[in-house]
């Protein structure tokens, strides 16, 4: 079993560095930022102190960090990952971040003659804990062999969609379609309450149809009993539909409802429902109506 | 068994028709618009002259016409229904056609002692030929259950949604629903396709997780296929939309992205694709894009 470093421990990176260490593997952080979480330590987490010298230590190094400034300064900034490593390491980048930046990083990585994966997940902290993430990987297929057996530790769906940054495409796609879908349902619950009709039969009788999806079925349930607990915050779809938006413009494609979807995204942010789970986009709609769904 | 009164035999009505017949009810239609269709005549359907006549004969009457002036028409237009009929009869539209202009028929209807339920169906061609399907009703609990044994002749998913015109913007709701649905798969793909990602991997790894829909399982599939054979008419969901966009602002709601599908297929249209499936919407953002999805 080789030896994984495993850089950002917060929401989700701890569930997963967890299911590495229950399988026994020997995972390496740092503890130059902050105290190593202690369920971790209690499992056999090992500290060292600063990203080089968790390079140093480890046969693959894995990042699970905010977004793209925040890899680029743990792989290259000062006594960063790219200054620990030595040939025939594996960086696996599974935080959610820039497909145009993860092929500099990529190519940078490949330099010191080692591999890079970018496999970001879907499925959130309840997908992280259960160790069901959907994972969209991105890079070298014998690279993706290697990584296989620690992936399917931490998820169930595990695609090598194309070389580097094709993953973090496949995510920002995943994105693009969850928030649409998010304010697909939004707009028809609207309409509908609106109208007279009750939303929750409407989403019972629209769940046997073409317009069946898992959106409709968990996000169309929070809006009408309104609990906007996150589930997945605003904030953060926002990061990642910047994402989208800003691939659109240097890729030369045009996205016209998820630039909606953002301007609707701003205007729950600017009412305060930036930590409040991207279901409530309906929020926004339901200030245009004058009509909350239920 | 109450004897079955059904104007409209076109491609979704025949098919629903023959099962009535197949159930041993005794159905009939006019004759002074065209002449019955022979496998109908084949199971015993029977004919008279006029929907006046037809609703003298029958004591459920079925309309399946393809939109709101068609409705108006067969029932309030010169020998129409509304003229035949007398009390406690029960008038069903299984159209796809205004809510608002519903809730006029249904009142005028109600005022000679009859009953009325909108109720408009999903599934189309297939699912009318499948008895499968879904049938979304406004109107009383009591016409609702006096019709049911029929519904349950030609659908699977029957839902009594609300009182009268509920059934016509649950389909509205539906269809925004499909349409938005189908919108997001197209922008997701058409972005990863220019950003270098093979579709169909994308598809597969997006079917894993939170994205995971019948639109995108179905239509995202013939948009990568390349299968642009109906299905469903670009020109129906056009006339689905407005009846979203009418209602939008009589009732005083805003639908964003509803409006920006709606010009997506006016763009297909305008190249020559209304009678092309509605999955052929990503021909829009493909020309936007100067770039298609596969």
């Amino acid at each position: 079993m080789e030896n994984i470093g495993f850089i950002g421990l917060g929401i989700m990176g701890s569930p997963m560095a967890g299911h590495l260490l229950d399988a026994g593997y020997s995972v390496i952080t740092t503890d130059h930022r902050s105290p190593p979480p202690a369920d971790l330590v209690d499992k056999g987490l090992k500290t060292v102190t600063g990203n080089a010298a968790v390079a140093q230590a480890a046969d693959i190094i894995i990042t699970m960090v905010p977004d793209t400034p925040q890899v680029d300064e743990v792989l290259f900034g000062e006594d960063g990952v790219a200054s620990g490593l030595s040939k025939g390491k594996l960086v696996i980048d599974m935080s959610s971040i820039s497909p145009i930046a993860t092929k500099t990083f990529a190519q940078k990585i490949n330099a010191l003659g080692c591999d890079y994966l970018d496999a970001p997940v879907s499925g959130g902290e309840v997908g992280a804990k259960a160790a069901s993430l959907t994972i969209m990987v991105g890079g070298e297929e014998n690279a993706f062999e290697r990584a296989r057996p620690v992936f399917e530790k931490m998820g169930k769906n595990i695609t090598l969609v194309g070389p580097n940054s094709v993953g973090q495409t496949t995510k920002v796609a995943n994105q693009i379609v969850v928030a649409l879908t998010i304010e697909a349902v939004a707009e028809a619950l609207v309409f509908a309450s609106k109208a007279g009709a009750d939303p929750a039969r409407v989403r019972q009788a629209l769940m046997g149809g073409l317009a069946a999806s898992r959106i409709l079925e968990v996000h169309g349930e929070r809006m009408i009993r309104r609990t906007f607990d996150p589930g997945f915050r605003i904030e953060l779809h926002q990061k990642d539909l910047n994402l989208a938006l800003e691939g659109a413009r240097s890729l030369g494609v045009s996205l016209p409802n998820t630039s909606t979807a953002q301007q609707l995204f701003n205007s729950c942010a600017a009412n305060g429902g930036a930590k409040e789970d991207h279901s409530a986009l309906v929020r926004a709609l339901e200030r245009m109506a004058g009509h909350d769904v239920a």
